[in-house]
């Protein structure tokens, strides 16, 4: 009888996110029950077999586990608002983008009403949800990650980065950190062909191919600066100090903006000048890291922007 | 009798990537001559049918091709400087790495002693020579690219970008700065982490699917600033604003350096200070690209930092 296994999920917002994450757990063989401000948008699910609640409290009413793809915390406080009597020993998983501090405060609230909270963010879109290529990242109670990972694991694979409610949104801005960077080399480096005649549409695939090259490297980037090793490494802090100072060279000469490679120079340069040429590109790591934590947490003496060792 | 179709090929240099290309050449059944300066690296490529020279004159002499993956510009001088006489109706293919300005001295030169003059950048690293995940860049002689391509491909896939003999080189800095920019927001990405307790090697894996992400995201951006066709996009310029100043202020608030992703905030800032706010991310290709080529060509009236349409 394995249709019993299948634990009860309550989905509330059905919009680009919500309605294929109502529609995998559908799929998983899962009871559900949905709810949508605008009710029209839960028909084609409540047609396959999705039932259909009219309150965000009949929602939660519904099953013991509830989870929120909503536009934004202020969405997240208005749905559940209603619901907070009902809360006790029920899970409430938000997957509304928000920031930090809003996680940790609806934790709080979820909290004080006898609920066990998960703040998730989905680094997915919505063709990608319940595919391998998407995956969200969790945080806040232990114990509803374990209880529910099953089902988490439904919507996407799921990662957990500890209790801090805030923790998730952390990873995730740290996830689009790195891929801002990545987009804003890229139109950069668009702008410094424009005057040679290569259309972006031209440089865009050599471009994928390098960044998908440049992901492989990661993690061998990431072991260095993990573990703070950086002696004989082939790509070397001058050899790229070399590279970064053509590039800008380059950007004068083409009448493009330089402040977007700036900040790298400046790391290569004070790396170079306090002795660490040879060291490994990542060691440029040891200058970014926080002061408080450099040292593996014990303090460091050193002024800001003085932090290698 | 398909080895006469194959033609001679001298290799100059073999080092770390000069000896997988004159191995390559040999795998695919040409006539190879090697040269190196130290000559003992050449003895595994001879005990396996490449033909030793001992100047680069007698290695210039022995085919129509020469192929110098040396050091840098410096060694290209050198090694061809004796051979200035032999050069007449021979193509000379740079792979060292260089600049744009010395790939044009050495064209002027070769061109001075008649010879045809291919610039190359090696998208590639040693091991990736001659299989799909290393690519090389061209730029020169559009006779020698023509006639000598099935060659070039041995070692790799080959691309042309024109006859400006640095073009390879700027195409070249073009990837390198995508890539770099990428491994900076990386490097910064971890030590946003640093105090959150999660290592660089956890969050590796999770960033390298972003960035792969990432990279097939980049024909789409590519064509909406090639067309300069901003409107419609799902990812809006106001949209991004609200995330880079998130992980602006996450920065802060973790004691990291701001500097990486300032200067896109800039970019978004103004965007939407001139009302472009709902206009796609990839429209600060607008603020990025050089003046005088925007508006397709025709010279713009704007300001420095006033480039948008
Ligand atoms: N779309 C993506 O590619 C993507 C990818 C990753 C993460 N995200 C994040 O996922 C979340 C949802 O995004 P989405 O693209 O699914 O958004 P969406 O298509 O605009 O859907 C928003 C949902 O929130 C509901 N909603 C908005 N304001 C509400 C309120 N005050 N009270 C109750 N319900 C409210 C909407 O209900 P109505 O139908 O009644 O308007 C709808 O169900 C966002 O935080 C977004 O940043 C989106
Ligand atoms: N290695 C990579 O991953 C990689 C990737 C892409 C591009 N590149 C570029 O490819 C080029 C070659 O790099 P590599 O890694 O193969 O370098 P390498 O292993 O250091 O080899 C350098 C070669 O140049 C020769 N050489 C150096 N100075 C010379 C001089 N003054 N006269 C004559 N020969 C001289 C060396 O001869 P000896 O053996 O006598 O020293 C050797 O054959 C460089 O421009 C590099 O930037 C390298």
């Amino acid at each position: 009888m394995p249709e019993q296994s299948k634990s009860h999920v309550t989905v509330l917002g059905l919009g680009r996110m919500g309605a294929p994450i109502a529609s995998a757990f559908l799929d998983a063989g899962h009871p559900v029950t949905v709810w949508n401000r605008t009710a029209a948008k839960a028909d084609t699910l409540v047609a396959r077999g999705a039932i259909r609640a009219t309150t965000t409290a009949e929602a939660v009413e519904a099953g013991p586990l509830v989870i929120a793809p909503l536009l934004d915390h202020a969405a997240v406080r208005q749905a559940l608002g209603p619901t907070a009597a009902l809360l006790q020993g029920r899970t409430v998983v938000n997957l509304a983008n928000s920031t930090p501090d809003h996680a940790r405060d609806l934790a709080a609230w979820a909290a004080g009403h006898g609920a066990d909270y998960l703040d998730g963010a989905m680094m997915a879109l919505p063709e990608t949800v319940a595919t391998p290529e998407g995956f969200f990242l969790y945080s806040g109670s232990q114990r509803a990650f374990t209880r529910y990972r099953r089902e988490l694991d439904v919507m996407a694979p799921a990662h957990y980065f500890g209790t801090d409610p805030g923790s998730a949104e952390i990873h995730d801005l740290a996830l689009l950190g790195t891929g801002y960077a990545a987009l804003t080399g890229f139109l950069h480096a668009a702008a410094v062909l424009d005057p040679v005649g290569t259309a972006p549409e031209a440089f865009a695939p050599l471009a994928a191919r390098w960044l998908h090259g440049m992901a492989e490297f990661l993690p061998e980037l990431a072991r260095e600066a993990g573990e703070s090793a950086y002696a004989g490494g082939v790509s070397t802090v001058d050899l790229n100090r070399a590279g970064v100072d053509s590039l800008i060279q380059l950007s004068l000469t083409s009448g493009i903006a330089t402040d977007v490679h700036e900040p790298l120079k400046a790391l290569l340069d004070k790396r170079s000048a306090d002795g660490h040429g040879q060291d490994s590109f990542s060691s440029v790591f040891e200058l970014l890291r926080p002061r408080d934590t450099a040292e593996h947490g014990t303090q460091s003496a050193g002024r800001p922007g003085d932090g290698h060792r």
